[in-house]
């Protein structure tokens, strides 16, 4: 409570100061806060303040709030920045983040954007871009410190005071030889406890774990996770240092795959955030429930032909959403199993047959169980053995093959370097969904005469 | 497949000379390997040569290892080894890793691992279980370095030389004055550029972002994503430092937390894993299947009640899975997109009724479209316009509905400081399952004359 108090007290605070043009105290206010605070602050005054309260700031902190908006928002504020500015702080911003920002935007925005850039970003930003999306080398940043192996602990100090602004936020020094490929890695803390004459390469960790720019970056998200890295060099494939990804933006990444494995997996439709205008969010939702509004019809489809079925018996119609939902929910099970279990495992034919096996198992212990169950209650309920017997055998049939068809069908498609989650929620619905019903309908046709 | 034949042969291969007995070999293999990669080799040979293994590393590395196997195998290894060495290895782990280990264990079992512990660090163990799962205090390590605010750069550099184990995974050293209060951090890089006569208070940072012991562990995720540190002091309520949070315990906790969600959102059960036994697994997932089992009855009990207008126009039950399924589906999406969007951002009263109305225009604009659509098929297909009618009606009617309730459970949910996941797939569902059926055959009776 008293933070959300705090927060408000300093937006109006903050808008009163913009307002009297009390610039000093703005100013004070404004070296307490960090970047993403200040961003927030950002976001929360009215429009018509924000130009004055972006004048104010200096071209570092407008580049750290920049960080913590959205795309739509930082190209509003490059709008709004005089274009001389805007090209001071597209100079200032890290090329990965460039990279980002400039991803959607067509190639004369981009022109009108990076006309002024100096040459050396540019090229930069070009090399970065050139990568495919969603790459090691797309979220790689450039800014990293290398030195020569021969250098003393002495002389890599004084690189590093010479580069002060890069060495912000890296850890470690990158080690190169004369061909400038990468051998060796010294943290900062190395360098600390080393003597101030002793050579780099005497002390440097010569086991680098790198990895390619083409390189997914859930793969680079993997393995800042498993060694417990800060940062991690991107190399090509000459071994040459081209980059390094550090481990906020794997953060990033991390939070990004898992939102978007949901997405996939229940379907949501693409990057829809709080911010998101209704309409936008309609249109995104709206491709995977016109998708499933086919689904439901085929669905209907097949209840129709079962239709004499169903009017000799329409208790029949009783157990339908039972049995399709569990299908469908059992197999979104094991689909989740298999996609969230590749986030931190890698897959290998003897692990795979296990998992399918274990799966199987998993469907054949739920089955029995739960057709049991479903028996003595349709039993009891409409007083007809026939009935518990074919509900029963239905549910037992379709939760195991509902079972399988959530594991198999993402195993396929990874095996297809394919990504898991495009299986998704709806997918294996639909497929279970069908399945049961004719599953259902079949036995209950075959036992007709039973169920009169 | 380069990298699966190396990873064989290497098995192998360690296999290979631990039948051999040569030892040397083993251990100059060994030195080349990471922790996370002699923990994968440990789990790939078979368990006959485990003990040779474990006996032939040194304590460091066995306790490296420890980290990256599950909790069982930890509590197997410590099992495996002579109870001395045992003892030492849990001297050596962190704290958190530790707790984390004993969480789950009886007071017995967790005697007869510490008995032997060190008193010191048995008590730093003892405070960190004090504080609840999950927050924190509980994630937290005890390992950090502080400095008084009076050190030089040379006397603090000093104390990280004679600290040099704990000081391996760190970037900051944390200042403290008389109290022991903490009021600056100053980073190695900070160290590396200054003069080494200078004082630590003269540049530490004052503006210390830092989190209480009992707050969340996601709460601490989003700071350390935000502020883009590697580590974040916890303090007590006197402002006396009493551990760190470092970046690598946060991205474990940033794929655990969204595990959880998918678990939650999906009903997939707790914390199954390819590893996890059939038997475990199926009980894991039972519980929400058999809650889904009875509210599929209770779906089939609503159908029940309107037998006769079912038995009337059967043509009503081809659009029941569809209008379940769409209500369901849609009602998920709105869920996804508050409890995702709720990882990154905090939330108030006023960005809440923001978008409890952008999803109630969602619903419209989505029912309006889908309604209109499902209303011009089941026309053509069926030949009755009432029939059309009623249909895109009630999915009208349901859509909106379906929408809302997946939004407004959510907030609610948060709202009392619930977590708003537990809201879950299946909780929407179900109610979206049962309000879709109510509607549908609600309108569908009321016309029942137009429809015959």
């Amino acid at each position: 409570m008293n933070k959300k108090d705090d927060k408000e007290g300093l937006t109006r605070g903050t808008i009163q100061l913009l307002k009297d043009g009390k610039k000093d105290i703005f100013r004070e206010l404004i070296e307490e806060l960090k970047p993403y605070d200040q961003a927030m602050l950002y976001q929360n005054i009215p429009t018509k303040h924000k130009p004055l309260f972006l004048e104010l700031l200096t071209l570092l902190e407008v580049t750290g709030l920049l960080r913590h908006l959205s795309k739509d928002e930082q190209l509003l504020v490059l709008k709004t920045l005089d274009p001389k500015r805007a090209t001071d702080i597209l100079d200032l911003m890290e090329v990965d983040d460039l990279a980002f920002l400039l991803d959607d935007l067509s190639l004369k925005e981009i022109d009108n954007l990076i006309v002024k850039m100096q040459l050396e970003e540019m090229e930069i930003l070009r090399r970065i871009m050139r990568y495919p999306k969603k790459t090691a080398g797309r979220v790689m940043t450039t800014r990293y410190i290398w030195v020569h192996h021969s250098y003393t602990v002495e002389q890599a100090i004084h690189k590093l005071k010479s580069f002060r602004n890069i060495a912000a936020y890296i850890n470690y020094l990158y080690v190169i030889d004369d061909d400038k490929k990468l051998i060796g890695v010294v943290s900062y803390r190395d360098l600390l406890l080393a003597d101030l004459n002793k050579c780099i390469e005497m002390f440097m960790e010569k086991n680098v774990v790198k990895i390619d720019g083409l390189t997914k970056q859930e793969e680079a998200a993997k393995i800042i996770g498993r060694y417990d890295f800060v940062s991690l060099p991107v190399t090509d494939e000459n071994n040459i240092l081209v980059g390094i990804i550090t481990v906020d933006d794997i953060l990033d990444i991390v939070v990004q795959e898992a939102n978007e494995d949901i997405e996939k997996l229940l379907a949501t439709g693409k990057e829809i955030t709080f911010q998101t205008n209704p309409f936008v969010a309609a249109r995104r939702r709206m491709p995977w429930l016109i998708l499933l509004l086919f689904i439901g019809l085929v669905s209907g489809g097949i209840i129709e032909r079962f239709e004499n079925t169903l009017e000799t018996v329409v208790a029949l119609a009783f157990f339908m959403p039972m049995i399709a939902g569990m299908t469908g929910n059992t197999g979104t099970q094991s689909l989740a199993v298999v996609v969230r279990g590749l986030v931190s495992e890698d897959l290998n034919f003897k692990k795979a047959s296990q998992l399918l096996f274990r799966e199987l198992l998993v469907g054949i212990i739920i089955g029995i169980t739960c057709a049991i169950f479903i028996a003595m209650i349709a039993y009891v309920w409409r007083g007809s053995l026939a009935l518990g017997l074919v509900v029963g055998a239905s549910l037992l049939a379709t939760l195991i093959i509902g079972t399988l068809a959530g594991t198999v069908i993402p195993l396929i498609l990874y095996k297809l370097k394919a990504d898991p989650a495009v299986a998704s929620g709806p997918l294996i619905t639909t497929i279970n969904d069908i399945l049961s019903l004719l599953i259902y309908f079949g036995i209950a046709t075959m036992f007709i005469s039973n169920l009169m």
